[in-house]
């Protein structure tokens, strides 16, 4: 029997990794895609999204549009990280598939009431702004939820878009307190994971040696989108932080880390939308979630790479 | 040609009385209410709103539930002001008006977008939730509507169930904060001038004199309402907060107030949910409400018992 | 007997005033002043003492120069109400009275120290940096303050440099809490009070016909100090904020307040240095001052003007 | 030509290492010891300096007692890591070197302002406030003053007394945000380096074979100390904290880190005492301080032993 998930995204060259990987996944089955502002503005998302699925030959999978904005505060973008499309890197024709009717956080709602209860897992990887909407307007569909498993957050490595804050979580801290209060089985992947997970050279090349079109697509959106990286932390590779997420639900034993409480601060302009990870368990606040803290990266890359090859 | 209104409300006896004065005037059309968890749960505040529909013979009037908690905190409810039930002081039988179906927030989409731009108020008298989870869901609706009149905050009276925060926007500061931030054409009843409208021994016995129900249930609301307010301030009365929003739409030349910025703590615990209102304007910060200072509170107790007694 | 008194201030016209009621008073000794910067900075606070002494005739006094900063922020001024030099209005002569020598907050420390315990008064008329860093300084001074009788915070009447902050505790807000919550016997004379105490013009007229130079000083000063707040009030008059420390040290029954629990706010820019007074007993917190709410402003004056005459 | 010091500290074990290897070098002459609380009381500390001064045969270094508790907090300590004396582990004899008289703060007014600009170096190793109060009480200190090195903060490390706080830096925050913002020349030594000079076996051994008495008693005190650290951490050694600053002064080609704004979490009770760091150089605020992030150990090591050994 196949797991069923709804992919909630901001496409972004590392969430169109993830969307493939989770499409080549027969382990899996996508529900839909929730889109949503975060690494560019919306209407580029929803149209990133479609282009992916075709990408993968799969015009079946229906994409919805989301939030523009985050709950409460200005949306904030990420185009010097992804370029001005999003999906810079690689060339890909307006998508025929349609936008699919209705809000994306209608679709949430109405999926998880209508399947079995804890039978759909949420897999956020940009902003949280739809899930924790889709909460607040129908708070039955929490224990319904089987798991969450999102990118977002940092302890060690911090931050990226501010010396605290990782982008998701900055984006829509509000959104984030949300989701990490809301008393669901929960898994993180913080850039602690993700940066551990490194596109090397050797690693590219892998990619662009697969045959098709999927394979050198995903190189090329890999080479573009970790320049910035590279070229900020001097590192060999940058980290591939969004396919962490399918990847966990795929072979959970690459990874490791701690039950352990994560509270996201909302309340402080210098520190907003940190997540403070109690790693050393100093607090005695109740865990909330499963924090990853490692991975195995040559486990990772494999298991990427074998799977994307069968697109 | 009358206004067109939507109330958001979670009576709450002063919540009654608004939604009375409304039905009551051939100035207004309400198009349905909606209902949002605030002085009691939203259980309660539905059943309560469809109550008093009936009480006014008003059946046809659509009652929807909203959001059953705000928008990032936990729910804080005023049972020690409204009683158990919320409209404590008058038992009413249960309502046979069956809820509306559909969420509170998708009629106030649907409606907004279905009518013609400009032409539909909101009458927000309860948290924000509801009003601030529209904008959010579907922005393009915020420029459609005609003006919100709310009732919420304090300057000069500063707070009740904080020293610094009036119950509304305490309850729901990040709703708040969307929705004065939205650029609405926006007029504010604080505390500041609901407590100018004290109901007096005089007024009460004007409406227990009222013919029909509604008068003598409005006395009796209005009795039970304010012993509260009556032994905290040890005034002669006690302020009728929601009906002044109805009051205002019907005669704005009944209060006065000032065009100036109005900004939500949502950063401190000691101060949350205040309406920093710039009323003496240092900040040089941008004008974004009408904040009502003072009311003619003859008139507006003339106003609303001659409107009462055609009920 | 006499009651020894401490005046730490900033002057400022309305400052200079109490320190003038403060030499006209048989009943106080004033062992000194502390200076601090404040409305102007500190350059220019203690020459102006020095030359408020000397139109009084008491070059006897001693005049300490203290802190030029706030414990943690930036200073900020108030050249817009007080003028470029804190006495505008009247021009007096340099001071041949020399400073005193040694730092304010050592003359607190000692003299704390060497009087009995329990026999000496601080009124503090500007922003409490001094009195703080005296009480971090030699916390065994704490127990042996009589009482202090400051000048700052706001409630109802919420702010004046900021929407909700009065200046004194808005320009050294860290320096408010520490002593705030010292424990020690507080009365504080907000905005609630002085902005009750309004100098109109006949009160000015009457200054005026005092006979010697203080009466006319004061009169002056007065009315060019207030010209900034009648304008910003558009009030009769306007308030004469210090000299009700002093009043209340001399005729306490002149004045109401409450022993309420007082905190400062300094997590917050937006209501950075708010005195969040529990003016209606709704928290909880233990009670740490005496919060004045109204004064008997014809015996205010009353008082003010024939013990000016004295001088 | 040595350099002069004064090491502001709250012995603590690592202090004590601190002090030691201080007296054991030549190049550095260290003009006095201020005592703080933070690690154990200020009662302690200034006993424990004291202990450790006569250990070392150096009854001639001045020791001050200080300021007893935070600028504006309410005092923190850390008997679960240090012992309830603050240096367990080996048993002292209590000092027959008396306190030196007078405060520590005047201390380091006096000295800054009698020794020549720019030729003494502060070296505070507990919270910061005898140096935040001496600057706030005498800022024409600052330009005086050569270098602070201090022992403090975390980025990669991120905390240990909470999840975002180092114990120095959260028992005072507002000291810290003085200190940080007073322009001196600042090198700051953060758990990311001191958690990369971990204490091991071997290392204790070597310090207890060291010929003498000093030797012996760093070997029990780093392994009392470092029990605590070990257990949390699970690593083969722990962290020894405070000689990172002497032995900066000693070799400073064994740290390396990067020149970088650095702000001091005042704001929010979540992340209190964060010290912000600006690594990947993200906001564009200016440089304030060389932030070390890495140590050659073995070299620091080697130095440590070396120098005790001449004691």
């Amino acid at each position: 029997m196949t797991r069923k998930i709804i992919i909630d995204t901001d496409p972004g060259q590392d969430d169109a990794v993830a969307i493939l990987l989770a499409l080549a996944a027969p382990e899996l089955t996508l529900l839909g895609i929730t889109c949503v502002a975060g690494n560019v503005p919306l209407p580029l998302t929803h149209v990133n999204a479609r282009r992916v699925c075709e990408l993968a030959g799969r015009a079946d999978i229906p994409v919805y549009a989301g939030c523009d904005a985050p709950l409460v505060r200005k949306l904030v973008t990420a185009e010097h990280v992804h370029g001005k499309t999003g999906l810079d890197g690689v060339d890909l024709p307006a998508p025929t598939l349609p936008l699919a009717e209705g809000h994306a956080v209608d679709f949430l709602i109405d999926t998880l009431r209508r399947e079995a209860p804890g039978t759909v897992t949420l897999v956020p990887i940009g902003p949280l702004t739809n899930i924790a909407m889709a909460m607040q307007r129908a708070p039955d569909i929490i224990p319904r939820i089987q798991q969450i498993v999102l990118m977002g957050g940092a302890y060690f490595e911090v931050g990226n878009i501010t010396p605290t804050a990782e982008f998701n979580i900055y984006v829509d801290p509000e959104a984030a307190k949300i989701v990490f209060g809301a008393g669901v089985d929960l898994v993180v992947m913080p850039l602690d994971v993700t940066h551990k997970a490194l596109v090397t050279a050797p690693r590219i090349a892998a990619f662009r040696a697969l045959p098709g079109q999927v394979g050198p697509a995903v190189a090329s959106w890999t080479d573009f989108f970790e320049r910035f990286d590279k070229e900020k932390y001097g590192s060999a590779g940058a980290p591939l932080h969004d396919p962490c997420t399918i990847a966990y639900l795929l072979q959970p034993d690459l990874f490791t880390g701690r039950h352990i409480n994560v509270e996201i601060e909302t309340g402080s302009d210098l520190t907003l939308g940190m997540t403070v990870a109690d790693w050393w368990r100093v607090t005695g606040r109740a865990p909330n979630a499963l924090f990853i803290g490692d991975v195995d990266a040559d486990g990772f890359f494999t298991l990427l790479t074998e799977r994307l090859a069968r697109l």
